[in-house]
C-alpha cells in the first residue's frame, strides 16, 4: 500500500502536458479534462499553431515550449524557419513567453543550428522552465505564514508549464511546508479552467481545495481570512505591470480592500521590459461564443453580443510580490523591476 | 409593420412570470429560458414551495408574489393557513420580501379573510409591485446623466417581478428617456441568469446589451467608462447594507475604486428595518453540485468541493443610492433609513 501510495505520488507529480517524442510533439488535450486523458500529436508546425489557437495547450510557459517544438517539427521537415516563426509568434498575442521561447529558437537557426541542435535548444528551455517553477515555489513559500488560507485562479499548475507549475507551484511547496492549509480555486469563466483543470491538479497531489465562482472571492475575503491571493502571468511589464486571465484584476482591487497579499508568480521568459507598462500590452480579445454557448449549447438569446477579453492588466501598486526564479520583488515597480532584470532586458 | 411593431411591443411590455388562473398558480419556468418558455401550474402549497426552491420562480419580488398566491391555494382546499405560512416561509432564507408578503397574509387569515378575500390581497401586493417597479423606474434614471453605459448583475426584470423591474426598471426607463446609451449584463454564474435571462428580456425590448464573464466588471470599468452599477436587492437592512446576488459585493468594490457610482433598486418590501446591519442577514448556501455541474454534466473532478453562497452584503458605504417608490436615498445610513421607512417599520 504504501509503496504503492508513493509510486502514485511520485506519478502524479510528473503531469507532463506537452512531450516531445522525437518526430512529433504530443499534447494533453486540456480541453478535455478533467473527464478525458487525450493525447494530440502534432506533426507540423500548422497543427501546432492550431493546437495553441484552440486551447489545447495553455498556459503561458507551456505555450512557449509547445512553440519552441513547433520549430524543431518545422526544420525536422526541411521548411523555413522564419515562416514557422512567423506562424507560431501570432498564434496568442498576450503571453510573451511564447515570444520569448521564439527568439531563443531564431537565435539558434539563424547561427546555423540544424533540426538536432534546435531540439536540443527545446529541450534546454523545457527543463529550465521545470527548474525555474521548483526554484519559484521555494521563494514564494516562504512568503507566506503557517496555517494560511489563499485564492488562486485559473490553473497555473503542470498544465500551464513544463510541470509542477507557477503559482499553483508556490501553493504545492505552500502545503508541503505546513504553510497553506486551505486552497480556493475561482472557476474562472469563461473556460473554467479553475473548476477543471485546477481542482484536477490539487485533487491529485490530496490537496484540500474549495471551488468558488468568480464572483464569489470578495465575499470569501469578508467572510474568512484569506492571506494570499496567488497568481501566474502572461505578461509582466517593465513596471511590473502584470497581464493575466481575465478576473485577475478583480481580484487584486478586492485582495487590497480586505487587506489580503497578492502574489504573482511566473518565470523571468514571462517580463517584458521592453514594455514600459500595462497600457502597452495587446489584451487578446476572444470569440464572443466562449460566453453565448456551453458545451457546444447555446445558453444566450439568439442574437446576443458578448464581450469576451481573455487577459486583464493588474497595476504593480496592487501587487505585493513579484516572485519569478531570480528572486522575490515585494511592492514592484520600474525601479525595482530595473535592477532585477535590466534595461530593456528579455 | 408598424401596427404589428407596436403590438408587438405592448405585448413585450407584459411579460407576466406569475399568474393567477383563479383556482392555480402558473409559472414561467425560468431554469428553461431563453429556449423555451414552459408553464408550470402549482396546485398546492407544496408544489409552489417547491417552484420556489428548485427556481422555477426567483427573484425576491417573484418570490413574494408567488407565495401569496401559495396562502389562497391553501385557503381554497381547506388547509391550515399558518401551516402552508411556515412552510413557504421556509422555502428560501435571504429574501425578505417572501417574509413581508406572507406576513400582510397572515394578518389576513388571522383577521378571519376567506379564499376570496386572501386572493384579493394577493392581487393587491402583485399590483402594487408592478406600480412600485413603474415608480422607481422614474426615481432611478432621473439620477443617470445622458448617454451613460451601465453595468446590471443577476435578473432583476419582468421575470424576477409582477413586471418591468427593479433595477432593470430603471435601465428601460433611462433608455427611454435617453439616459442609458449601454448596457452591460454580468452572467451571474452559476445560474446564469445574466446571461440566460437578463439578455432575453433585453432583446425583447431592442436594449443595446452587450454580455461579460462576472470577472470581467473591473478591467471593463477600466477600459470604458462606465457611469453606474445598476442592481437589486434580496434584503436591505436597517443602515442601508444590502443582500444581493453573489457577485454584487465584488462589483460595488470594483465601482468604488473606479469612481463608478452604485444604485440599489428595490421596493420597500425589500426595507427590512428588524434586521440592523448586513452582519445578521443569513445567507443561503446552496448546493454546490450548482458549481461542479452544469447542464446536468459533471464538469469538475469526482470528489470535489465547493462553496456556493447565492447572495452576499453590500455594506451601505459603496452604495451611492438606494431606490425605493418611496424615494431615493443618496450615500444611505441607518439615519436616512430611519428617516424614510420609520423605526423597525416593515
Amino acid at each position: 500500500m504504501s509503496q504503492a501510495a508513493t509510486e502514485n505520488r511520485s506519478e502524479r507529480d510528473t503531469i507532463r502536458a506537452v512531450q516531445w517524442r522525437g518526430d512529433h510533439l504530443r499534447l494533453l488535450d486540456q480541453r478535455r479534462l478533467p473527464h478525458e486523458e487525450i493525447w494530440r500529436d502534432c506533426r507540423s508546425v500548422d497543427e501546432v499553431v492550431q493546437a495553441i489557437r484552440d486551447l489545447v495547450v495553455r498556459g503561458a510557459p507551456a505555450i512557449g515550449i509547445a512553440a519552441a517544438w513547433g520549430v524543431v517539427l518545422a526544420a525536422q521537415r526541411g521548411g523555413d524557419p522564419d515562416a514557422a516563426l512567423a506562424k507560431l509568434r501570432a498564434a496568442r498575442p498576450t503571453a510573451v513567453n511564447l515570444m520569448w521561447a521564439l527568439d531563443r529558437m531564431r537565435a539558434r537557426a539563424h547561427a546555423g543550428a540544424d533540426a538536432h541542435a534546435l531540439a536540443a535548444e527545446a529541450q534546454n528551455i523545457q527543463d529550465e522552465d521545470l527548474a525555474a517553477n521548483r526554484r519559484m515555489g521555494q521563494l514564494g513559500a516562504t512568503l507566506i505564514e503557517p496555517g494560511s488560507t489563499v485564492l488562486t485562479h485559473c490553473n497555473t499548475g503542470s498544465l500551464a508549464t513544463a510541470g509542477y507549475g507557477t503559482a499553483l507551484g508556490v501553493i504545492r511547496a505552500g502545503v508541503e511546508a505546513g504553510r497553506i492549509a486551505r486552497v480556493y480555486a475561482g472557476e474562472t469563466r469563461p473556460w473554467l479552467q479553475g473548476a477543471r483543470l485546477t481542482m484536477w491538479e490539487l485533487a491529485r497531489d490530496d490537496i484540500p481545495a474549495t471551488l468558488i465562482a468568480d464572483s464569489a472571492a470578495a465575499h470569501l475575503m469578508r467572510q474568512h481570512r484569506l492571506q494570499w491571493v496567488i497568481v501566474g502571468a502572461d505578461r509582466i511589464a517593465a513596471n511590473g505591470d502584470t497581464a493575466n486571465k481575465i478576473g485577475t484584476y478583480q481580484l487584486a482591487i478586492s485582495a487590497k480592500h480586505h487587506g489580503a497579499k497578492f502574489m504573482v508568480v511566473a518565470p523571468s521568459s514571462t517580463v517584458d521590459m521592453h514594455t514600459p507598462s500595462g497600457e502597452a500590452i495587446e489584451i487578446e480579445l476572444r470569440d464572443p461564443a466562449e460566453l453565448l454557448s456551453h458545451a457546444g449549447a447555446r445558453t444566450v438569446v439568439e442574437g446576443a453580443d458578448a464581450w469576451n477579453p481573455v487577459f486583464d492588466v493588474t497595476p504593480h501598486d496592487l501587487i505585493d510580490a513579484i516572485v519569478t526564479e531570480r528572486g522575490v520583488i515585494e511592492r514592484p515597480d520600474a525601479a525595482s523591476m530595473r535592477r532585477m532584470f535590466g534595461e530593456g532586458a528579455r
